[in-house]
């Protein structure tokens, strides 16, 4: 199915659920929806971060479609399910956040990790994931939004195929670009059993094999915690597993 | 020499020239500051045109310190000379901007070209330069910035050279990348003859031999140039040549 397509079934309330193996070939993202009062500040975060928050688009203050990535979107119905957050409680998980819309909202869409395992898979490589972490590297701070980066884990059975994964994931810096940590999970503080969200489906994955190599990506779900822990009035973002599809191909974000 | 050598000079008054060939090997960069009311703006201009302001850094409110870059640098005195521009018009060309600076101002540090040339020299290409050339391509427009895209262009005598002008400049992204067009100049809206600025040195080059190939990169200029005419109350940038150094040498930039 092409982004336009789905985004159309979505927009009329028919697909609210995860959209895992949607749109094949095409890039997913996360959104994060902030006050124009503090988009200067949460759009500092991400270029300071890029390896957490690869800027997709950023829409102009009240306008709800991303003319770069998706010119006939409407960011406030083309996601199956949002997350609002009032002074950092989570406070509803509408299907549309029409009625939360406001003339000083900024959006910004962020690449998708996810869209990587196609490109794993597509040259062979095997792995496994274990979800997301927590680590303790402090991500470079930006008025209000402060906090430690999130990973996602990918185990490979071979180093070749370790070597492989980063050079691939290194052409797409818009889909996290290269990994940030290759080896011993705890020299970046990771427990590979404790992950951050205890819903996390992945999570209780049985441990490293002697041979396996963990990689570690910078994570989307970065920005929303920090986003969140910085207890603004009002914050949005899509709720976890239901993504936005842009028309862009993955490998449009090819950077060489 | 250092970068924080060359800055401890430049800090010191003692030179007030042009940056031709001085910190070899380490990347030279455009300045940019405006009030922190307009930052939100040229930040989003400068990441929906990535081509023509490559971020290497931006400053917190009213702190003359690039941390990321060059934590121990002052920018309103470690580049040989500014030009400060008022309603777009230009009213003082000073060696420091202490007098000008304000608890709400915001730098932008971007990467600039010219450290490409010892990259392109360094592999054997050989290139002559026509200077800044103006182009009929519109920037990402974002709030009062926008404008033509300015670019820099090299003619290279083989499409071999050519070819691998494009190939090292891609691994760059925070030198301008990747050429954003190759031939024709007049596709673009260009003539070789004409430059941006009639105090080009570089202006009036022979037209281009039968063999070579004309290459363009997004050029520093622009945001410059688009700041100018956004007749912002007031806006800062270095004196076209009198470049800052950060503690950066140009292999740290590479992307891959």
């Amino acid at each position: 199915m092409k982004p336009r397509e789905f985004r159309q079934i979505v927009r009329e309330g028919l697909f609210t659920g995860t959209t895992l193996n949607v749109c094949e070939g095409y890039v997913m993202a996360n959104l994060a929806v902030v006050p124009k009062e503090y988009a200067f500040d949460f759009l500092l975060f991400c270029v300071n971060n890029p390896h957490s928050c690869p800027l997709l688009d950023v829409t102009q203050p009240g306008d709800p479609r991303p003319l770069k990535i998706a010119p006939d979107a409407d960011l406030r119905t083309d996601l199956p399910k949002y997350r609002v957050f009032q002074h950092g409680e989570l406070g509803d998980e509408p299907t549309d956040i029409v009625k939360y819309w406001r003339d000083d909202f900024v959006a910004f869409i962020l690449g998708a990790t996810g869209a990587l395992h196609p490109l794993f898979e597509g040259a062979n490589l095997r792995f496994r994931t274990t979800g997301v972490h927590k680590t303790n590297i402090e991500c470079g701070p930006s008025g209000p939004f402060r906090g430690q980066m999130l990973v996602t884990c990918r185990l490979f059975p071979s180093t070749q195929e370790a070597v492989r994964a980063v050079q691939i994931s290194s052409r797409y810096p818009g889909l996290h670009g290269a990994p940030i940590h290759i080896g011993d999970p705890s020299v970046i503080g990771v427990d590979l059993q404790q992950t951050y969200s205890k819903l996390d489906p992945s999570a209780r994955v049985a441990p490293p094999a002697p041979n396996e190599i963990a990689l570690f990506w910078g994570c989307g779900v970065t920005p929303q915690s920090v986003a969140e822990d910085a207890k603004l009035p009002i914050f949005i973002s899509h709720k976890a597993g239901h993504m936005f599809f842009p028309d862009v191909l993955t490998e449009e974000l090819a950077a060489i």
